[in-house]
């Protein structure tokens, strides 16, 4: 009793337009993750443990009489890290509103400093191994702040934000904007940003030929979160190479990442980061340091260097393995198997 | 690698009739919700925020060689009112049996009230502006007791009740009957209703030529949930005009309304709506007022009116505009867009 | 707007074989359930109530140029028992490669004991009536340890193991690992089991002509985890009989089953179980007995029988009955529909 939800693409191309449509996708990925930072008589990991996540996405959509879209996102996801095991759960709805190269997102929007080219690894996993391992070669990844700038969420309901796009020759600009009214707003408080931070983002990326360049800002009434990040990337085919900078509320990070093809499947990557120490006028400022405030946790300045290969198997199927040390001295492998649908 | 899922109406026409089926439907809508009983600095929330839903219904049927249809469904929704924004989840399962007219449901059942032809406003959202603005027209919300019937639940679990429904010839009936074991069941308490209230609704609804006129009435043993309503409409195309009323357990309320049509794709909608005061002999035999319990909120007894328009954009998009005044004197005012799928 | 997913087999055919799919399908079954142990009076449940389960199946897919087929599948399932509806959730997800007649699967494993033939009855809930009536019948449940094995669990997140199956003429061959690593950890207790429960499964199953024998076994480092079952079935057609026993941790549970097709549309099931008590070695030694530490339960060891009644109505639908009695005393009776998608 089985339903086949797939069309072949000779299908779809000779139906008519849809004016309305819900369309299904996703991608599985699973495999062994080893984490030294794990110690089941100490942490109750073991070192060795199952990393695993289940998407399905939904894309529901309609287009006017007058050629103007509307469409909506959410996605239903299971993850598994750490022996950790959850049941999937769906996340918060994005609407969007697309004419002539202008898209209008509202709800769990995308965010300008997330969509910035350069921003992730040239992986499947966007990251190391097959969670990512962390995403410790983003440069706007610093000091146990951790992705503290608006990005659409897999699980949670997102930045509640808006954001207009646009894209034309190559040319790519993003402005996104959310004020977070968490529930534990201060009544009487005589400020507008009681309840949680205001974030401003802006984005603008050029393509020509092979190269891609980019910079997005960040401005947020939150202490750490205001940041300037630059990226540049050739893309010549078999070899790729980037570079990309963050100024992280005063603390740098710079990475340096390659990778080329190797015969007609596999790829190699390599990344190089290195990140500065919080700076003594901060800390004389009173500005804490998250790194040195987290008990038992290593500084964070210095360099993480990691290594991920892939090989196609074809029909959307790949293998995936990576190595990487952290700053703080944290090593982490994993192997798996990524797949699409 | 998406899918699309989305088939049209010629490939329906062709294909055998479906012995079992998985149906996905659903609709959009996000706008600006101005409501000037926020404060972002009293109860945290702007005046004006985003308020946005994304519903994604599946409907699941088989139909045995007798033709006798089984069916169900459930919800995945998303919503986000007052800049607290929330993951999609799904709602309560309704189940139905369906032949000769006749449809039996058990579970998250529609509600004999709930289903009254008359009882909502003639726009997509069945209120006023993007997300209903708090249904104020309906006759049967009054006295802070708002949606005290048998319902179908869109983020719940429901009634968990069974109904009858039987239509032909422009009548239709409905039966509905729950009871509520909730879980502050005292033990020990002789009666069967210690777990909650035991709802039972009949609705009747007859369609002539341009008119209907239908009458519900749901008894109960919870104070405030006993009530008679009636709705009479005429759609005469261009123009519409309705006049409903409830006796909400000795509260009455009114209610007016009408809408035209405006040129190719535009409709206004007005309506007016008057709540009785709680009667003296009510307040003298201890029954109290909802209205007076709540700290600091007005009475709501008294005139209620709003505006809606709306500006169909084809492809099943529209535009969705509107204002009302509450009895309490809470004003809102909410544009957006509307889409399904 | 409705999209029907549904597409017939003639089109399944002639595509071109899917690289990668969504594949929907589930169940829906409600009824009514007769619980001699529900008092409304003294738990707050009436002894009749509504049992119902809807449960949407998605399955994901892509296969490798080389053959590899790589699979994934979570549900949705909405639940009602005992009046206590619920709304529906996702459980945790299984992953599977594919290759050659052997699988692999990791996260929410089957379980080699719960992929036993000859383990459930031959009923379309697998137990009694609508809703199972608590698997009674099932010879590894004893003692109020039910389902102490690892099983693909429906709302839950599941196992979190690894499991390898192989099929080929006739011959089953099933391993499975897991370790619990749950939230309970004791930090610094010097073994592997800190967390929970290690569990490794075995099972072999043969069919040849109409019989199919099978054997499985658990070995886990939790008190009345081990266990070891067989079973033995014939499938003559028209009438059916199977024997199965299990020694659950020293307690032993027998099970004799019998069914019948009456007329074209009709079968008849009958099913009786022995459970002995726990051993006077075993309560001298300590080792605990969950059924009397359990207030006011009865024994469980001495017998259960039932009778299940099914009727094809065709299309995917049936009508389900099913009486038993537990081996303590308690009588459930169930009536409804069942039907798949």
């Amino acid at each position: 009793m089985k339903k086949i939800l797939f069309v072949t693409t000779a299908l779809i191309a000779t139906a008519s337009v849809a004016a309305a449509d819900v369309r299904l996708s996703g991608y599985g990925r699973f495999g062994l993750d080893y984490n030294d930072a794990n110690d089941r008589n100490v942490n109750g990991v073991s070192k060795t443990t199952i990393t695993s996540r289940l998407r399905l996405q939904f894309d529901m959509s309609a287009e006017t009489d007058g050629g103007v879209q509307f469409d909506a996102r959410f996605r239903a996801q299971a993850e598994s890290r750490d022996n950790n095991p959850g049941t999937a759960v769906f996340n918060g709805a994005r609407f969007g509103v697309v004419y002539n190269g202008v898209r209008v997102n509202v709800g769990n929007i995308i965010g300008a400093v997330e969509n910035m080219p350069g921003l992730y690894l040239e992986t499947r996993t966007a990251g190391i191994g097959i969670d990512g391992a962390g995403f410790v070669s983003v440069v706007g990844n610093v000091n146990n702040e951790y992705f503290n700038w608006d990005a659409y969420s897999s699980a949670g309901s997102g930045a509640n934000g808006v954001e207009v796009l646009y894209s034309a020759n190559g040319f790519t600009g993003h402005l996104s904007y959310s004020t977070d009214n968490d529930s534990t707003v201060n009544p009487g408080v005589p400020n507008g940003n009681a309840g949680g931070p205001d974030r401003i983002g802006v984005m603008l990326a050029y393509s020509w030929n092979d190269f891609t360049v980019a910079a997005a800002h960040q401005s947020s009434d939150i202490m750490w979160e205001d940041k300037t990040l630059v990226s540049f990337a050739w893309d010549g085919g078999q070899y790729g190479a980037r570079i990309a900078y963050a100024d992280n509320d005063g603390i740098d990070k710079l990475g340096i990442y390659g990778n080329v093809d190797i015969g007609a499947a596999s790829n190699l990557l390599l990344f190089w980061t290195d990140e500065d120490a919080v700076s003594a006028t901060d800390v004389a400022a009173g500005r804490n340091d998250n790194r040195d405030a987290i008990a038992g946790s290593n500084q964070q300045e210095g360099s993480s260097y990691g290594i991920h290969y892939s090989y196609d198997l074809g029909g959307g199927a790949s293998l995936e393995a990576g190595y990487r040390r952290a700053s703080n001295d944290n090593d982490t492998f994993q192997v798996g198997a990524y797949f699409s649908f």
